[in-house]
């Protein structure tokens, strides 16, 4: 059962490049609803539902289902389900005890429905039980290839003319408007659409997604990608479930010509990930930035507050994208001009220099106590005529990207007339004007007009202005950006995976430097030339292969800490010098952790030159999944916890991105005598680290610590490294 | 003439421990006001400043100057000044073109008065002879001793209800309150007064203070600290005139049991101090930073938007400043809790732990489904008495410093009963509770009961509540701070100024590292062994009655860049070493500059150990005064900008604040097998080179670099050194 009231030309699957997704049409515009748990109790749950049906204006069928009762608002009762005789009953809602869900929907689905919204609580936020109950659900779902949304939210609505759906227990309909909304959370979503409605948003689509048994924020996410009445996607999560499909729906959606923009509020920081980490990398996953690192991967406006969220929405409005930063300033005042010059540069805007013949053209038509430079000053008793005038002149000047106009209530401000022309010259230019009206009363008339006459976002103040056009600019820059999959990458998974699966065999699941560098050398990773050599003889001789200097390591399975037991020793040149280094080590390793240590003998390791210190790492996050982390090692790793994640795999952007985004990013340019290093080579590593997150899903975490990157040309080598397999510790 | 209308128990210099200021009295309270340029046309200034004062219903006698008019609003009107007859005309309000204003004010001083508020525009903002106008005024001003407001501003307002003032032109009266505001830019002053009057905001005072001729931002704030009326004092300020002024005012009026909060907007990015600048700390200290860190030594709460103004501004209308940063959250919503919980601990406040007999009370009164931790959630069902009952039992929480609570309307949620107990609640407990109503509509007028019957602070969403709470957390810290000034401090200014006099007088300004040594070491400050040998046997000389291995750098008042011209030379043990670093120098540099270069020998010095290198160093900010720089050298100074500024003198406070917060002040602690670095020693420095720039106003710009601070009880020296003197540059 696919069909649906119809709500847009091109249908979930049909369109060239569209991206493939579960349909939850039906769900959105179902031609007949039914309401198990419909109540005549005034305050219910089951009332507010029929009541907001009915109130919205709901364009096909309600069947209310109670035993009880024989007609609600008018509409004939049935007592069950199975009452109802509707080959166009595409969806049941069910507000009743979590006890009798499951036997509710089983019913639906014998009569050939699909789609549920599932209102009731009770189930895994209650725990015990609850958790059971849910998981049946979860499983019935899949299993029949169901749309079940919730349990345990507030419902759905959908302002679409041709459905006017208004299935939730939310006190109000909210108006109708290009942005939909999901939130996990149904009470904060009343609070949303009460706020809402007082700064005259409206919304294509509202979903209240609970606790996600079955359609997750990434399907929904996906369906309103697809609607033709959403230009802008609003998000309220409290936990992403799966960091790679939420990254990859995300960037689809975000990225090209039709590209909209998502907006999120991000609560509940994790601490999960953190807990029990027995790697370097691990111990750094669990903070609220990986969740930062990750919505800027996926191409997401992450946001900090309800204002701030319909501040950046509002700006959406109008529907332009800037081309670039450039900005330019018109006020009728001074001081707030100030303000808005601090508010883009603080926001990232640039302040733009006018062309030679838009300062003629200001000085023409502007009294002369005017400013003819950016912020351009109208001064206090400039009405409409000398804002259109300054307007256009710079709209038109091909250093401005966007303009913001400033208009503070003076004696001889008329708002509203002002508004007016802002609205003519934004209709004239192609280029986004946004608005500050700085004050209540009658100002209020002009924002009003502006923004419904003229789609032109209105605020009080510049610093909120300005935020937002920002976040439109960096969405604009984003939307040009493509996935870059570098097919040069040359791995060798093989190699990789048979001394992997000898060491499980073994039951080695902790792998120590020793074990690691293989894997790694295996697999295709830069490493510094090494080998295990079992006495002084092997020392020596692998030592004389290599050319220059050596290091050598201690090895064996428990030996982690190997400086703090006296078991590395640095730039040995000669035979004797291996050799004695050799002895000394077994020898002073064994007092200090005991003859009985298990030791295989030492690594030998060509002595590195000077290099960036760069560590390298993976972790799992239970709910994130394959996290890839990069950071300058030594102190910017360690004292400064100056790292980036991002979700596996990475593309090349991605790539360039983590690195980019640490402080420490200036250190691997040419900086005091040293020269550039090597970006390519240290690029190229932080890929095959993520294609070898991929092919090895058993690896629970990594440290590459260091990876030396040398100058420019010079390549990149891993100098130590270790390997957590799935189960293992130490 | 100091007479005003009553408005305070305490005059403004009888109260002991009271700051000594000007006394504003009469310009806030003036018994009678002359508004000369009062006019009859409606829509231009004068006739708004007599309007406003007689609509505000002002206490005094008000007499309109106009040739023109018979009358104005029932007032006779005088045709000119010396008309009036009254001994107890305080204030004269001046509205006439630019060039009559200080003959007018002559004429008032004639007549006895000193007090004047200029709103007359044409002055220093339109530049050339508008600048010598106001210098005109000015003179006059400190001449007579006289106080003006002004010009180039839009007036004075003074709500207490002995004077009932409003000498502005500004659309509105505002509400009585006890928010005190001074405001650089009169347009933002209107949108101001527009907003707080949506937000149920009132004030005691507002100043619009213009240009400062003569009566400063910091006179207003000493001011407004007097009064009694004034809770808050609330700044728009775009350039601060003398920083150490503003600081020693704001630290006495923020600091102590009487103490009152600063807030303030500060706008218009500083990029005057880099312009011309010689020295590495002077490039560094044209930045917006640089008034942080001025801020932050002040005392002063810095905001960045009007909506945060007030936001943090209402925070305070509740008068308990919290014991510390723990806090509780009481929800009736899960999601909100989320919100709630994220964002006070981005804000920095702490999340507390109840005591045992917190969550047994909590789990005795709420229903089994609640949350009896932090965030505790009542449930979506709860009345107000669950609310109360959950919010005693935190206030009583001994863990718990203050209470965030949460209310989202849901069905049973009655807003406004429930904001009753809130308020009682806040009644019988000694700690701050800010409340959260997330909505419009009902909720609003719970909102409205509890700001104007209970002061609770009231918010929309937890993000703002949580900011300002913050805010008030940090003031409460820092009320307990003190300014401790070290007397243990030993310098000598004699010796010092004998060598600066002796260079000045031999016309030399710009003191290499040679002289700055000198100069240095004269004045007490720890510098690294050094002697300046004239030729290769000096140089031996000199090296052997030093302790271990001696540095050679190559001395010129002409040679800046040393190391680039074969000037240094490092690590030598041997006389025979020197003698021959010595001479290659010699013969190195004069290869490099030419034969003619002037040299007149070497520095020989100490080759220190190993320590962490400190870059120290003073500019002059043309609107601040003095700077000083501290900051980690190398790459933390040149590569990551890493430094921190206060106006001098400093004291210990100052001086620990500034060093703690670098971000590289972590490594001053053991790390990486260094041990902790000599912190006192690094403290001494800093506050002698503080005294060193209150006792040589003649030093423009200073860089010691490196400061090399060795481990903890082995003291620290500066090894290398720069002064600019005035007038002096390279």
């Amino acid at each position: 059962m696919t069909a649906a009231l119809k709500t847009s030309e091109c249908s979930a699957d049909s369109e060239e490049g569209a991206v493939a997704c579960r349909n939850l049409e039906p769900l959105f515009a179902p031609r007949g609803i039914a309401v198990v748990g419909a109540s005549r109790r005034e305050g219910s749950v089951g009332f507010a539902i029929m009541e907001n049906l009915i109130d919205g204006n709901y364009q096909g069928v309600i069947y209310p289902v109670n035993p009880k009762a024989r007609s609600l608002f008018g509409h004939r009762c049935v007592t069950q389900l199975s009452e109802i005789n509707d080959d166009q009953l595409d969806l049941i809602v069910v507000v009743i005890p979590a006890p009798y869900v499951l036997p509710t929907i089983k019913q639906g689905v014998a009569m050939g429905v699909k789609n549920f919204v599932v209102i009731s609580a009770g189930f895994k936020e209650v725990g015990g039980e609850g958790v059971e109950r849910e998981n049946a659900l979860k499983a019935y779902a899949d299993e029949q290839g169901l749309n079940i949304l919730g349990p345990n939210c507030l419902g759905i609505i959908n302002t679409h003319p041709n459905v006017c759906m208004n299935a939730s227990f939310g006190p109000l309909t909210p108006n109708r408007g290009n942005i939909g909304l999901i939130s996990q959370s149904g009470a904060l979503c009343s609070a949303l659409l009460d706020y809402a409605g007082t700064r005259g948003i409206g919304f294509s689509r509202f979903v209240s997604f609970g606790n996600k048994a079955d359609i997750t924020e990434v399907d929904l996410m996906r369906s309103l990608a697809q609607d033709d009445q959403t230009d802008a996607i609003l998000m309220y999560v409290e936990a992403i479930s799966d960091g790679r499909k939420f990254v990859e729906a995300a960037q689809q959606i975000t990225r090209g010509a039709n590209a909209k923009p998502i907006l999120m509020i991000k609560t509940g920081r994790t601490s999960q990930g953190a807990a029990a980490a027995a790697s370097h990398t691990g111990s750094m996953a669990g903070s609220d930035e990986v969740y930062d690192a990750l919505l800027e991967q996926a191409g997401v406006i992450r946001v900090n507050s309800v204002e701030e969220l319909f501040d950046v929405a509002s700006c959406f409005s109008d529907k332009v994208l800037p081309a670039g930063r450039r900005t330019a300033i018109v006020t009728n005042a001074g001081g707030p001009g100030i303000m808005a010059t601090d508010a883009c540069i603080s926001s990232g805007l640039e302040l733009c220099k006018f062309e030679d013949y838009t300062i003629k053209s200001l000085q023409f038509q502007l009294p002369a106590a005017g400013s003819f430079k950016n912020p351009v000053d109208v001064i206090g008793d400039a009405r409409h005529d000398r804002y259109r005038a300054a307007l256009d002149a710079v709209a038109a000047d091909d250093n401005v990207d966007q303009v913001m106009v400033i208009v503070t209530p003076q004696t001889m401000t008329n708002t509203t007339q002002i508004a007016q022309e802002i609205g003519e010259t934004r209709k004239f230019c192609n280029k986004p004007v946004v608005a500050c009206l700085m004050g209540a009363g009658e100002v209020q008339a002009g924002a009003t007009e502006l923004r419904t006459k003229f789609n032109v976002p209105t605020y009080t103040f510049p610093e909120s202005a300005a935020n937002a056009m920002m976040a439109k600019c960096r969405f604009a820059e984003w939307t040009k950006t493509k996935a870059i999959k570098r097919d040069d990458i040359k791995t060798d998974k093989a190699a990789a995976a048979k001394i992997i699966d000898d060491l499980t065999s073994k039951g080695i699941t902790s792998l120590v430097e020793a074990h690691a560098m293989q894997v790694l050398d295996a697999y295709g990773f830069p490493t510094v030339p090494f080998k295990l050599a079992a006495d002084a003889d092997e020392a020596v001789a692998a030592a004389e292969k290599m050319d220059g200097p050596v290091v050598l390591k201690i090895a064996g399975p428990k030996i982690l800490h190997k400086s703090d037991v006296g078991g590395v020793a640095l730039n040995l040149a000669t035979a004797d010098e291996v050799r004695d280094a050799y002895n000394t080590m077994i020898k002073t390793v064994k007092e200090r952790m005991g003859d009985d240590v298990e030791i295989w003998g030492v690594l030998v390791q060509k002595m590195l030159g000077k290099g960036r210190e760069i560590i390298l790492g993976l972790s799992r996050d239970p709910s994130l999944g394959p996290l890839v982390m990069y950071g300058m090692g030594g102190i910017y790793t360690e004292v400064f916890k100056d790292v980036a994640f991002n979700v596996a795999p990475l593309d090349e952007a991605d790539a360039k991105r983590m690195i980019a985004k640490t402080r420490s990013a200036k250190l691997l340019d040419p900086v005091r005598g040293q020269k550039a290093a090597d970006k390519a080579a240290l690029l190229e590593s932080l890929l095959k680290l993520s294609q070898f997150v991929v092919d090895f899903p058993q690896v629970a975490e990594l440290d590459i610590n260091p990876l030396v990157v040398f100058e420019k040309g010079q390549g990149c080598m891993a100098a130590d490294a270790r390997i957590i397999l799935s189960g293992g510790a130490s």
